[in-house]
């Protein structure tokens, strides 16, 4: 059933390439827009639009049509949208308590999703993969006839080497140099790369391109579960250093004399104080209840008045403060996006995070930067994950086989 | 005397402007070339290689010759060489303990220099103003007959906006909202904008562009004295942030418990914990001394075995390698070089900073990081402040009017 989007055997200019994906990059992102304003936007006059279009709709990606009705008199222009009955990724989100597969349209919709629980720890590789694999599978059956897959993202919380999707550090299934995106390609067996990235590096970037930092050029994003992720985005762009493993922000030493044991084999590291479980000990939990729940119960429990919940979000809310102070000193970014369970946490410490900010942050530096929780909830890693699935297509909309 | 470079009254397109540009850059910072590793290098023919030289050569910026002799057989062939006794900017450093001007040719050659002595505080902005405008009439003065002007750069130790040159925050000066690009450029009267950048910034960009990060791609800059200053540079470019105040490595904070007060008003900032102040006073040196020189004899006195000396540096490079681990975790960088008074103290503290980044770094990111002490030495932040007022030429060689 799938097949190729692209039957196109001419050469692609550069510049072509880029001005295809341009546009369709605009029309995924953004939804359903005029001729008209694709041409203001790409800055190009109306029949190269109406070419550019020509090609897209040839290829399947995209349909001209009349807008949904709007009340407003007069005819309506017609409108280019994406193809997302037609076009989409499988995406992936291994998350600390469960496995998600997903299949999402070109234009962002999550069509259908499968879930499976997850064993908190000491799961392999081939038992993850064989899960991920099955429900990629069924959702790739259940696509509607004609419907071609265009790729494969993976959301993973550690560290990721992009090339290959080789976990190299994931503390959290003790998982270390495992071949996740090379073993998950071939269960797949689709004949599409699986491209794999860093849970916090892919919610920064889903929320830059689709949440609550759109258009904001400089943004942190602080990811938190067991562990605490850092995705940067500095002038448009994911901040991944030399190797790809660059924003970890949880690893940024923030204790130095009494630190807590943090799972990189550290002390004192940002994860290790304001970590789920940091604020459950802090607040006298029992030592065998994890997960975003029992978070949710502690703040709840300090709007309540529960004085040793009261304490405990003022003891993280003051180490989350000092790590956030530290990135708006380095970044100056416009916003600090705070996602997974730092949304829980955020809202209950939120005055102890400004009062370190306005200790520690440089006064010029201190009135840019917007504080908010991230907008796609439990969902933002694996809408990030399906946009990296969307990559290769964007780049280079009809030279993507699909699979 | 001066007089433009440039009398091309044609339109300049976009893309002739970046090659132009391209170009000129190439041979600014490259040096010498023959026209073929110019077209190879801009991946465009000869013909076009030629055209461009020509322009560049008709505008007075580069020159065409025959190389240095090179002592092989066989005729040599012409190199394309920047005109840098024709063109030239001002640089100026308001470094620590001293006002600094510079004439530097284009190709970067400090052609002269001037030095005046700086109080260590409480000195006003006219009084700072005045002392490097006249510095600078002397140099512009003293250029070669038919010398050109095209741009004037300054390096200040404090938070600068980009736009204007405005002072946000400058303690070393107590200097807070103050118009320094603005009245330097009155105060000159060349007809040319000054632009001002934070020395560390400029520190960073000269060891990427000319010292020891070329190359380099992700790269941070620490530049130490009085403060701790951070230029990062990420994928290429200068980290700025939002309003361009970003790569504040000096105000992160390392110590939150018992802190040392800092010129910012927070207490623990790395600035604080290994700041010149912090060296000699953990050695125990008297209140009043301050200054590199000062700092120098503390590493001297440990390489001698002074107990106080050895227990300083161990101190303050622990804090060093605190703030150097956390900012590996976080840019995944190259190469971290160390600036200014940091120099000594890392030459002096390494095995100490080695040693938290060992413990602290997560392993896949440790073993890309080289670390450097920086390659033009004092003058990095100067040689940064040249390539500033080198930009605007750089950016469009033909449309700069000289002053």
């Amino acid at each position: 059933m799938p097949k190729s989007p692209t039957v196109d055997g001419q050469p692609s200019g550069d510049s072509r390439r880029r001005s295809l994906g341009a546009l369709l990059r605009r029309v995924h992102l953004g939804g359903p827009v005029s001729r008209a304003g694709l041409a203001e936007w790409l800055g190009v006059n109306r029949s190269t639009v109406l070419a550019l279009t020509s090609e897209l709709v040839a290829a399947g990606l995209v349909r001209e049509g009349f807008p949904e009705l709007t009340g407003r008199a007069g005819r309506p222009s017609l409108v280019v949208r994406p193809a997302s009955d037609r076009v989409y990724v499988l995406a992936f989100d291994i998350a600390v308590d469960r496995l998600v597969a997903a299949r999402v349209g070109l234009g962002g919709e999550i069509q259908d999703r499968r879930e499976a629980h997850r064993a908190r720890a000491g799961v392999d590789l081939e038992t993850v993969v064989g899960v991920l694999a099955d429900l990629g599978r069924q959702l790739h059956r259940s696509a509607a006839e004609g419907a071609v897959c265009v790729g494969v993202g993976a959301s993973y919380c550690g560290m990721i080497r992009p090339g290959d999707g080789m976990v190299r550090f994931g503390p959290d299934l003790g998982w270390v140099d495992q071949a996740f995106g090379a073993e998950l390609e071939r269960r797949l067996d689709l004949g599409l790369p699986v491209l794999v990235g860093n849970e916090a590096h892919l919610g920064a970037l889903a929320e830059h391109q689709r949440g609550v930092g759109v258009g904001v050029r400089n943004l942190v994003y602080l990811h938190g579960d067991v562990g605490v992720g850092g995705g940067i985005i500095v002038g448009g762009e994911l901040l991944g250093g030399d190797g790809g493993y660059g924003s970890e922000v949880g690893h940024m030493l923030v204790n130095p004399y009494d630190g807590r044991p943090c799972g990189c084999g550290s002390r004192g590291c940002l994860e290790a104080e304001v970590g789920e479980r940091a604020l459950l000990d802090a607040a006298g939990r029992p030592a065998d209840l994890i997960g975003r729940d029992a978070v949710r119960e502690v703040v709840e429990a300090a709007g309540r008045g529960e004085p040793a919940a009261r304490d405990a979000l003022r003891t993280v809310g003051d180490w989350l403060g000092i790590g956030v102070a530290n990135v708006i000193n380095l970044f100056n970014p416009g916003m600090v996006v705070f996602g997974g369970v730092l949304r829980e946490v955020y809202r209950g410490a939120a005055p102890h995070v400004q009062r370190r900010i306005a200790a520690n942050v440089l006064p010029v530096s201190r009135t840019r930067a917007q504080l908010r929780v991230c907008a796609l909830g439990d969902d933002a890693t694996l809408v990030g994950a399906a946009e990296l699935g969307f990559a290769r297509l964007l780049a280079d909309p009809l030279g993507v086989r699909a699979g």
